[in-house]
C-alpha cells in the first residue's frame, strides 16, 4: 500500500454527504424495485398492481444495510484508490448487490442487455427471483461476489482467504448479526493470528447489527456494550462504533469510521513492513447498528416492520390484492426521491455516482472476484524426481504421504516469491507425514511463540487450526481469488465441512456455465487417516462417506481418487494440482504400504482411472477370466492381493482376473459423470457373466450405487467398511468388516460356478485362519505373523 | 440447590491437600499405567519388555489435567453434598477417565471383572486400547460418560443440554485448547444467554490450557491474559485463574477456584430462585494452565516432552525395545510412589479415597450419565385430536407441519410440570411453521429484551439460536440425560451437523449393546423448508442428501420417514417421540399440500411403512398392473398422482398401481435394515416383471442403492433431484428436474411393452405440455394455471 492511502483523510463536506446519501438512496429504490417491480420501473405513472410480480420473493431487511456499506466501501476505495473486495456475509440481501453493480456500471459491463437506463432498469427489477431470471441472493451470477448467499457462517473466512498473499488488498466482511451466531463463523474471528501484516492484505470486518434473524432478536445486538466490545477484543480487534437511524448522522459516522478503520490498517502495515514490527496488532472492527429494514415501511397492517424482524423478507406482502399495500409501496419507493437520481431516462445523475470509483477499482469489477483472471499455472515439478524405484510389485514400500510431501515442498520452494499456494490442515500436516513441506515454509502464526516451538513463522504458507470449517473457508477464499492450495485432513472428519463443501460445488457448476467466469485451481482435498488405520483413535474415528457425499453432487465439478500406492499418488496429485474447476478427493493412506507400480505404470494407470493388473493375475488371455477381483483404496488393494496370491496358490488353475480402480467415477455410466466408462468399456475389464469380488474403501453400497446400470451389475459382490470398528489392529478391522483375504478367497470360492464342492477344503482353510486371527489377537494384541510378515511373491 | 450448599467452603487443610494428591498421583499412575502395561501393573518386579504392550496407543497429555479436574470436583461433591455431571472434552483422555472410575469404585460396579485390586487393575491395564478391549477414549463403554471423546468441538454444547431442567445439577464441562478452536464449541459459549437459572442447573467451564495440541500451539494458550479475559466475559463468564506446574500450589489454586467457581454458581441461582433476579449474570468459568503431559517425561532422546506436543500422545515409544526407554518408564510409573496409595493388594489405600463421594454422588455412578434410567414416557395425545378430517382423498389441503406444531403444542402443555421436553431449532420454528408450540411456551432467553419482542421467555422450552451446531448439541445432551425433543431444521443446513449426528449414530450402536445402559429417547428432525420449495432462496438452499448420508450408518439406530400429507406426518411423529435408540429422520413440507388420507389410514399405511393406494391406481384385481407409480415424498406423491390422473383419464384400459413409500428402508433388504421387506413382500408390490416408475423426494440413485438387490430392480426407473436448481417456482423445479407429471407419463408410455405407438399422441401432447410450462413461465413468472389450480378427481 502506497504511502498515499495512510493519510488519514478529511471529513466528507456536506457537498460530498449528499452525494453519499443521494447513492445510498438510489440503491434503496432499486433493491425495493427488484423485489416488487416487473414494469413502470421510474414511477413514471401511478403504481398498478400489473406493476407488481405475482411472486414476492426476496430479502429487504438487510439491503438498505449493506447499501450503506457499498455506499461508503466506494468513497473510500475512491479516495486512496485502494484495491478492494467485499464479502458480503448476509448475501440474501442480492438486490443491494445487484444494486450498487447496476450503478456503478458493472452489471451492464458483465450483462449488456442489463443496460444502464429504464430499459434496462425493468429488466433488472423482473429478472430478479423470476424464473429464468437471477437468483434472489448474492450468487455466482452477480459480478464482484466470491461468496454465495446461502447458508451462513463462511464469509469471515472467505475474506481471509482472499486476503491472503494480496498484499495490497483490503477485504471488507460484512457479517449479519445472524451468521455471528454460527459456529464456523464465530471460530474464524481468531484468523488474525494467521494473517501476516507484511505478505497480506487487510481483512475489516464490518459487524452488522440489525438487531434480528427471521424471528428472533440476534444474540449479539442484544449483549451490552462493554460485553460486545470485549468479545471483540478477545477476538482480537478494536472495536469502531456507528450507530444510529438518521440518515445523515449515520453518514457521517460511517465516513469517519471507514476513515479511523483504513488509517489504522495502514498504520498496522507500515510498522509491520517498513519498520518489521512483529508484534500482532489490534485490526480493526467497525460496528454497525441500524436498524432492519430501515426506511422501509414503519408499520404494516397496524405492526410494526421497520426495525423487527418482520422487515426480514418482503415487509408488503399483499401489493396485487390489497389496495393499501400498493399505495404504502408506491409511498415507500417514492420517499427516496428518484428524480433526483436518475434522468428521465433512468441514466443514473451525476452526483449519484461522484463516490464510485473507475474501473477494476469497482467492488464488481475487481479482478480479484473473477480469481481465475488472475491465476497462473501452478509451477509443478517432474514426478520423476519424487517417484520410488518400482523394478518389481510390491518388493518396498513407502508411506504414500510422506512421498507426496516432498513434491508439496517443492512446490513449496517454487512459490516461495509467487506465493500463490497454500497448505491448509486441521493440526495434521505433521501427523499425515507431510511434514516435508516445512523445509520450504513454516507455519503462519501471528501469536506468541516460545523457545521450544517448531517451524512457526510470521511468514508462513502452511496453515493449521483446529477448526477444518476454517481451513475450508481460508481455501476457498484463496481458491475464488486466483491462487492454489491443498486441504489434507483425517478422512472422518471432513464430513464437518460437508455442506460448506455443497456450497462450493454449486458454486462451480454455476460458474461454470458463465462464460465471464474465468476458471479457478481446484478445490484439492488429501484424505489421510482414514478408516482402516484409526489405531489410536477408533471408531469415532472412521468414517468414509464424504466420498458418497460429494458424488451426490454436480459430476461435472466432482472427481474422487483412491491412489493405491505412493506413485499413483503421486500422480494423482499432480493431476488435481493442474485441474481447473472441479473438487478433487484423493484418499490415501499415511501408514507404509507397498509399491505396486512404477511412475511410468502408475501415470498410465491412472490416466485409465481403471485397469487390469497382468502381473497379479492368473489370466492367460486365451479365455474370459473365472473371476474378477476388483479393488479400490490401498488396503483393499492390499488384502484383494493376498487373496490373489492365495488363489494362486491353492487354486492355480483358476483364472482370476485384477482390477485396480483408482478414479471411481470410472463405474459410473457415461450418461451420468464425464469420466464414466462406455458398457463396452466396462465389460471389457469385468465381463458380464464372471462374478466380480471388489474390495472398496467404503462403504460397499457406493460401488453398486455408481454400476447399478452395468449388465453384469449382478454379478457384482463388494466388500467394505460396514460400520464396524474399534480400537484395533490393522488386520482386525478388515476382518470384522469382512474384507479381509480369508473372507475374500471365500467370496471367490462361493461364487465361481462349481468351486463351492472343489475348493471346500480352501475354504474350510480360510475360515480356519479367521479363528486363529480371533484367538491370536485377543491374547497377543498383535496381527498374525503370517497377516504382519505378508509380502507379494509375483 | 439447598442452602448448605451455597456456603463458602474451608479452604482445603494440609492433610486435606496430601490426600487429593495421593488421588491424582495415583490417577496418573493409572493412566501411564493403561497405556503401557499389560503385567506386573504393581510394580512388584522390576520393569521388563513382556510386561509392556506391543502396540502403545492412547493419549498421555491431556491425562494429568483431566484427573486434577476429577480430584478436585469429587472434593466439591463430597463437600457440598452436590448432584454432579463432568463433560470431559479432550475425551481422547481415556485412561484419566477410566482410571478414576476405577478409584471410584464405579468401574467395578459396571464391570465386575475388573475388580478393585491387583488382577483388577492388570485386567484394567491390558483391556486399554487392546483388541477385544476398551477404546482409547472415553467412550460408552466408559462409566459417568454421555460424551465421547472422538471428534471436537461438542462438550460444552452436550453440558448445557444436560444442564437443562435440571436445576440441582451442576455440569462441570472441561474444554481442550484444541477442542476451542472448533467453530462448534466457539458458538456454544453463547449458550448461557438461553439458560434459566430457575429451571436449569448449571454449567461449569473448565477451559485447559495445557498450551499445545497434536503439533501445535494452541490459540487461546497464545493470548495476552487481558485478551481471554475480554474473550471469555465477551461470552459472558467471569474468569478464575489456575496456572501452575508445582503440584501442590495448583492443588491449593484448584481447590480455592472450584470454590470461588461453586459459591458463585450457588449465588446466581439464589438470587434468580428466590430473590426473582431476572438479570443475566456473569457464570463463572475456570481457566486452567497447566503443561501437557505434566508428570511424564521431561525429555526423551534429548528433545523436551513434558510441556509441549511431544507428550499428545505416548511419550515413550519404544519401551519393549529401547532399555532406556524401559528403565525411563519404570522411573516415571515409581515417581507417582504407587506404594503410598495401593496397598500390596492393590486395593487403594483409605486416603486415597477420603476425597471420593459416595454412591450415585460420584461422576462415575451419577444416573444422569445413563439418561435412560430416568427417562420418563412423553405424555402424547390421541393424534384424533389433530387429524385433519379427509372424507375422500385430495378434496382438502393443510400445511402439515402447523398440523404438527398443534400436537408439539400439546406435548409441550402436557410437560410444563415436568419440564422434560425440549424444541430445538436455528431460528425456524415459525419459518417452519410450528408456532402454535409458543402458546406452550416461550423461546428461552435470558440478554435484553424489547417491547416489540415476542414469545421470549426467561423459562421457555423452545430453543432458537442460528447455530445447528449449537441446536444440536444442546438437543444431543438433553437426550442423553435422558429427556426428550424434536430439532427442525432446513434440510439442506441440516448437513451442516453431518459429523455430529455420525458421532451420536455410532454412540446408541455402541449403548444399544451394553446392559447396563438404558435406551434413551430417540434424536428426531423434522426437516422441512425442502429442496422442491426454496423459492426464496433458491440452489443454495437445495440439498436432500442428509438421509443418504445417515443411512451409510449403524441400520439399527437409524430410521427414515417421508410422510405425504398432514395425517401421515402425525403418525410418524408420534412414533418417533415414543421410540428409543433411533435417529429418526422426518422430511415434511410445510407449504399446503393434499390431504390424501384420514388419520386411521394414515397410520394403518405409516404401520406398514410401504402400500397400495388402491383408490389412487386403476387395477382391477384380476391381474397384475401394467405399471407401478411409486412416490416416497409430499411432493413426489402429488407428481405420481397427477400422473396417475392423466392415465387413467388418457389411457383409461392401462391398469396402473400407486404405491406410496412413507419409510424407505422398506425397500432394504431384511438382512440389511430391521425395516426391510421380505422380497416375497417387495415383489408382490412391485411386481418383478413390471416397470416402476418410482418418483422420489432426493436423489434419485438413493433408491437404487437400496433396492439393488431385489430381482425387479432392472425394472426400477427412478426420478429425483438431480442438483438442477435456482429460485424459480415449485412446479418449474419438478420439471427442471424431470419429475413432474408430464415426464412421469411419458416415463411410463416409454417403459411398458407395447405403448410407445399406442400412446404415442399422449407423449406428444405431454411434451408439448411441457414447453408449454416453458413459455408460460418465463412471460408470468408463475405456474401453468392447469398446474396451479390441479386437483385429485378420483
Amino acid at each position: 500500500m502506497s504511502s498515499d492511502k495512510q493519510q488519514v483523510s478529511n471529513a466528507p463536506t456536506e457537498e460530498e454527504l449528499a452525494c453519499l446519501d443521494a447513492h445510498w438512496r438510489a440503491a434503496n429504490y432499486l433493491a425495493v424495485g427488484q423485489i416488487y417491480l416487473m414494469a413502470n420501473p421510474l414511477l413514471t405513472e401511478s403504481l398498478r398492481p400489473e406493476h407488481v410480480k405475482p411472486r414476492l420473493l426476496g430479502h429487504w431487511g438487510t439491503s438498505p444495510g449493506l447499501n450503506l456499506v457499498h455506499t461508503h466501501l466506494n468513497r473510500a476505495v475512491k479516495a486512496r484508490d485502494l484495491q478492494a473486495l467485499c464479502i458480503w456475509g448476509p448475501g440474501h440481501g442480492g438486490p443491494a448487490v445487484l444494486a450498487n453493480s447496476w450503478l456503478e456500471g458493472s452489471y451492464t459491463e458483465t450483462y449488456p442487455d442489463i443496460t444502464r437506463d429504464a430499459a434496462g432498469m425493468a429488466r433488472l427489477f423482473k429478472q430478479f427471483s423470476f424464473p429464468g431470471g437471477v437468483p434472489s441472493h448474492v450468487a455466482p451470477e452477480t459480478p464482484g461476489s466470491i461468496h454465495e448467499g446461502g447458508e451462513l457462517g463462511y464469509s469471515l473466512s472467505h475474506a481471509y482467504g482472499a486476503a491472503l498473499d494480496n498484499p495490497d488488498l483490503v477485504v471488507a466482511c460484512v457479517i449479519g448479526d445472524g451468521e455471528a451466531e454460527t459456529g464456523p463463523l464465530a471460530a474464524s474471528w481468531h484468523s488474525n493470528k494467521f494473517l501476516d501484516p507484511v505478505h497480506d492484505g487487510a481483512v475489516l470486518p464490518v459487524l452488522h447489527l440489525n438487531g434480528y434473524k427471521i424471528a428472533n432478536p440476534a444474540v449479539l445486538s442484544r449483549l451490552p456494550r462493554e460485553e460486545l466490545d470485549a468479545l471483540l477484543r478477545g477476538y482480537g480487534h478494536e472495536p469502531v462504533h456507528v450507530t444510529g437511524n438518521d440518515p445523515m448522522t449515520v453518514h457521517r459516522a460511517m465516513a469517519a469510521a471507514m476513515d479511523q478503520a483504513l488509517d489504522r490498517i495502514a498504520l498496522i502495515q507500515r510498522t509491520a513492513r517498513e519498520e518489521g514490527g512483529t508484534e500482532r496488532a489490534l485490526w480493526p472492527v467497525i460496528v454497525l447498528r441500524t436498524p432492519k429494514g430501515w426506511t422501509g415501511p414503519a408499520e404494516v397492517d397496524g405492526l410494526p416492520v421497520e426495525g423487527t424482524w418482520r422487515a426480514h423478507q418482503v415487509p408488503l406482502s399483499g401489493v396485487r390484492d390489497n389496495p393499501d399495500h400498493l399505495r404504502q409501496l408506491e409511498a415507500w419507493l417514492r420517499s427516496y426521491r428518484p428524480e433526483e437520481f436518475f434522468d428521465k431516462d433512468g441514466h443514473p445523475r451525476e452526483q449519484v455516482l461522484a463516490c464510485v470509483p473507475e474501473g477494476p477499482r469497482r467492488l464488481g469489477a475487481t479482478p480479484h472476484a473473477n480469481g481465475g483472471l488472475l491465476l497462473r499455472e501452478l509451477p509443478l515439478p517432474a514426478l520423476e524426481r519424487y517417484a520410488v524405484p518400482v523394478d518389481k510389485p510390491g518388493a518396498s514400500m513407502h508411506e504414500p504421504t510422506r512421498v507426496l510431501g516432498d513434491l508439496l515442498e517443492n512446490v513449496m520452494e517454487a512459490t516461495a516469491d509467487r506465493r500463490d499456494f497454500r497448505l491448509v490442515g486441521p493440526d495434521e500436516t505433521a501427523s499425515n507425514r507431510l511434514q516435508a513441506v516445512y523445509t520450504a515454509s513454516g507455519k503462519a502464526w501471528q501469536a506468541q511463540t516460545l523457545p521450544v516451538d517448531e517451524h512457526l513463522d510470521h511468514h508462513g504458507r502452511v496453515m493449521e487450526i483446529l477448526s477444518e470449517h476454517t481451513c475450508q473457508g481460508w481455501l476457498e477464499g484463496y481458491l475464488l481469488t486466483g491462487r492454489h492450495g491443498l486441504f489434507s485432513c483425517y478422512e472422518a472428519f471432513v464430513h464437518i465441512v460437508d455442506s460448506m463443501v455443497n456450497q462450493h460445488i454449486k458454486w462451480l457448476r454455476v460458474t461454470r456455465r458463465l462464460p465471464w467466469r474465468a476458471p479457478i485451481a481446484s478445490l484439492n482435498y488429501l484424505l489421510t487417516s482414514h478408516v482402516w488405520r484409526q489405531d489410536h483413535n477408533g471408531f469415532s474415528h472412521q468414517d468414509p462417506g464424504f466420498v458418497d457425499h460429494v458424488l451426490n453432487k454436480s459430476p461435472e465439478a466432482v472427481r474422487v481418487y483412491f491412489p493405491p500406492d505412493a506413485n499413483t499418488l503421486l500422480s494423482v496429485a499432480d493431476h488435481a494440482l493442474r485441474s481447473r474447476d472441479y473438487v478433487n478427493v484423493i484418499v490415501a493412506g499415511k501408514q507404509s504400504c507397498f509399491d505396486w507400480l512404477s511412475m511410468e505404470e502408475a501415470k498410465a494407470h491412472c490416466a485409465r482411472g481403471a485397469g487390469i493388473w497382468d502381473w497379479a493375475g492368473t489370466e492367460d488371455g486365451s479365455r474370459a477370466p473365472d473371476v474378477v477381483l476388483a479393488c479400490a483404496g490401498d488396503v483393499p488393494t492390499q488384502e484383494i492381493l493376498a487373496a490373489a496370491q492365495l488363489l494362486r496358490r491353492h487354486l492355480p488353475e483358476l483364472a482370476v482376473r485384477v482390477v485396480n480402480v483408482v478414479d471411481v467415477a470410472r463405474l459410473m455410466p457415461q450418461e451420468e459423470h464425464p469420466h464414466g466408462m462406455t458398457d463396452f468399456e466396462y465389460d471389457g475389464l469385468f465381463p458380464p457373466d464372471k462374478p466380480v469380488v471388489f474390495a472398496y474403501h467404503g462403504y460397499p453400497w457406493l460401488v453398486h450405487r455408481l454400476a447399478y446400470r452395468r449388465t453384469g451389475h449382478r454379478n457384482l459382490h463388494v466388500r467394505g467398511y460396514k460400520e464396524i470398528g474399534t480400537t484395533t489392529t490393522p488386520f482386525d478391522m478388515v476382518v470384522r468388516n469382512d474384507m479381509d483375504r480369508y473372507r475374500l478367497v471365500m467370496d471367490v470360492i462361493d461364487r465361481v460356478p462349481g468351486l463351492a464342492v472343489r475348493a471346500a477344503a480352501l475354504r474350510q482353510r480360510m475360515q480356519d485362519a479367521r479363528q486363529r486371527h480371533d484367538m491370536w489377537i485377543r491374547e497377543h494384541g498383535t496381527d498374525l505373523p503370517e497377516v504382519a510378515d505378508w509380502t507379494w511373491d509375483g
